[in-house]
């Protein structure tokens, strides 16, 4: 089988890290990167800066060789640490074992580290500076532009993997193609990011070990700690309406908002106006396909093929997921690259759409269940139910962040079936005590099938 | 006739004097705007920072009677000051009259006078931050993501204006068509701004009446003067090989090049290697298309039909003098849009043409023939020519800058036939003295017809 070369567009956290895996399968890749090389320019432009690394991509950096050099920049988040309107704060754990910790990893450094590797792999040529300026999905054919050397060539790419992200240009060159046929759907709500900096010796001025929430219903603060010592803030909040990004047109308004509702957090806060003003509203929005590949010309990767909001974190979890369940199927020494793209577009395509769905429900879940008497006493059962059927009842969470043995449709399907079973077993209960935990158990073992 | 509404995209220089222009006739505009207003985010980011401006502009101005708005942006040249690699300076007059002068005007500040204005029409609604995402020519549909809403639509607009710029994604959908047909042609030479300050009390460190040009062969370097004190600085050379920006890839080397080539400019640049390493190279490139207009659905205009490279000055020019070209054929209130936008690119297209190739050809001239005792005597000797034959020999940059009445395309070519003769009558000849002008004027009036 010829499986000799391939093209990647776009060295962001997907293209290199599947740069990587390639390299060491003996498949020689090209890997051309639209803006300079990052290791010179300094910060990669780009949008989020900070990003939730959970246990699929951790097996993926595993799985690519990479994990040593990745783990010194990852900071452990235990769980949420909810920022009351009235200052009182309280920790959610994710997890209920030392082991289930999600992380804060700098976007920027990280890309750093996946093309330091890439570069080092003699099967891998990257080439910065080039962006592919028209895709002509009949010929196979990208028109890049050579800024460098300031020039235009066509590449006659097959195949090409598209790790150009979620505004992608190839994904867009099939607008009216049924050969991908995908969706853009925004959000209304939209983000803007602000920092609050480290104390005096790089101390941390909150609890570095916990994913920060302010919940304030419609809408919400995070923050995530960097290994520096400071703090990427995030205010996810509508887009237009009375509290909104529209609304806040003022000094004084922007002001008064974080007063009102972030009073504990304000403090902290380095430079708010001048930051706010400067800073850009960032958007939203969750990519879907009906499909990822044309024939054995084209795979979409990564972003490119299925943006997703970022309230589960799992944005790159999943493109880092695709690497390797990718490179699972190129295990099959007898599948060209059709069969390899079918056969991983089969196995993909229906966890990413489970992932995209799951990811806007945690949005919800983030800003305002989080906060219920209701969904505090299911979390607290679904522990204890847990720690008794740990095979048949793993919070949904849980399946997501730590279990990158169970696919996302799979949790998505199961976490169906547990939210209804662990709502009618805490119907008109107030606390913990007042439910029959051996009832419990006998529902669980007989409703919900062993996971393996 | 239903010449009643229009959508234009993009505001910039030429879609909002376009919307000034439509709106005057009674014509109602929507103009869609991809970036936030300008007047209140600052400064438009974009590539230029100053242009020329010279009589098309000025005309189009006037006719869209925004002139005296904008006048007082505009810093009058007299002619180009040389400025030899001894230190030595030499003024270059562009023309021989008094009025023969060009402009150095802001693109910023001349983008937030035209929106104003267009602003104040109550015939145009102006929404900004509107990014076209896609274009779907078949359906001559546009989908747009609204930045402030967040959320995209689609605008079936009919007829569309496209002003969307140099990579005009409009143009780039109808890649594989055959309405548009379209080339984008990459200088091997690229460009880079730096900054000459204001003296004390804002006085100009440079003379402020000229356009300054290092010219050195093979690269130059250009200031432009702002209204300010201040100067716009721009480094022109070839982007690969032995001198290139690739070559000066350390700041020891930027500053070895610049104290070597242009030693008396070196003390006036504010911070050379700050600025050097924080602007980008931006490429040059001439776009040209076979047709700018799909029926009555779509017209191409300005830098979206016709992008040229700067050293005729003419980019912005081109782009004025199409909005009022597209007026006059207007005036025929039976036209459809159709059969405007084919009776004005019929008109257009040869002009847009003829001035790509001279913008190209004037790069050679200002890095290098600017120098050459040839180039000088043929151009006083043309100055007196034109001083005794006024309406047949008039210098070809005097054609392009000083009479907006004469074509491009008429420009293009009565310039070749007067080279050809100013080459015949200076051949051989070390100084002007040794020419029987009576003689030239006499081979003029023979092979010249009067231009009008």
């Amino acid at each position: 089988m010829k499986r000799n070369n391939v093209t990647i567009l776009g060295a962001g956290l997907c293209g290199s890290l599947l740069s990587i895996i390639f390299a060491r399968r003996g498949i020689k890749v090209t890997l051309l990167e639209r803006r300079p090389d990052p290791r010179l320019a300094g910060a990669v432009g780009g949008r989020s800066i900070n990003l939730v690394m959970s246990s699929r991509g951790i097996r993926a950096v595993k799985h690519a060789g990479v994990f040593e050099q990745i783990e010194p920049l990852l900071v452990a988040m235990k769980g949420r640490l909810i920022h009351s309107l009235d200052g009182d704060t309280e920790l959610q754990h994710y997890g209920q074992k030392d082991s289930e910790v999600i992380y804060s990893v700098s976007r920027s450094a990280l890309n750093c580290i996946l093309i330091d590797q890439a570069d080092a792999e003699p099967n891998v040529t990257i080439r910065f500076e080039q962006e592919a300026v028209s895709y002509y999905p009949e010929e196979s054919t990208v028109r890049m532009r050579d800024h460098i050397k300031a020039c235009d060539y066509d590449l006659d790419a097959t195949p090409l993997i598209a790790a150009d992200g979620a505004g992608s240009l190839v994904r867009r060159a099939y607008q009216e193609s049924d050969a991908i046929t995908a969706s853009e759907e925004l959000l209304p709500h939209s983000y803007k990011e602000l920092a609050i900096p480290g104390g005096s010796n790089g101390a941390f001025q909150l609890d570095p070990g916990a994913l920060h929430i302010w919940p304030r219903g419609g809408f919400m603060l995070i923050a995530l700690p960097n290994p520096g010592g400071d703090f990427t803030l995030t205010l996810f909040l509508a887009s237009e309406g009375e509290t909104s990004f529209a609304a806040l047109d003022e000094d004084q308004k922007v002001n008064d908002f974080f007063n009102e509702n972030f009073a504990d957090a304000v403090p902290l806060i380095d430079d708010l106006i001048g930051t706010w003003n400067r800073n850009p509203v960032g958007l939203l929005g969750t990519v879907r396909c009906d499909h990822w590949h044309d024939d054995d010309k084209l795979l979409l990767i990564g972003d490119a093929a299925h943006a997703v909001v970022p309230f589960h974190g799992q944005g790159m979890n999943l493109a880092f997921e695709d690497c390797v369940v990718l490179d699972q199927v190129l295990d099959n020494p007898d599948a060209d690259w059709q069969t390899v793209f079918e056969v991983y577009e089969k196995e993909q395509l229906a966890n990413a759409n489970a992932i995209a769905d799951m990811a806007l429900e945690n949005y919800i879940e983030m800003r305002d269940t989080v906060l219920s008497p209701e969904y505090l006493l299911r979390k607290e059962l679904s522990f204890i139910l847990e720690r008794r059927l740990p095979d048949r009842l793993i919070p949904r969470y849980s399946m997501i962040m730590f279990h990158d043995e169970i696919p996302y449709a799979v949790a998505q399907e199961r976490g169906n079936l547990q939210q209804k079973i662990l709502e009618e077993l805490t119907q008109g209960i107030d606390c913990i005590d007042e439910i029959d935990i051996e009832v419990a158990v006998e529902e669980v073992r007989n409703r919900l099938p062993p996971v393996h």
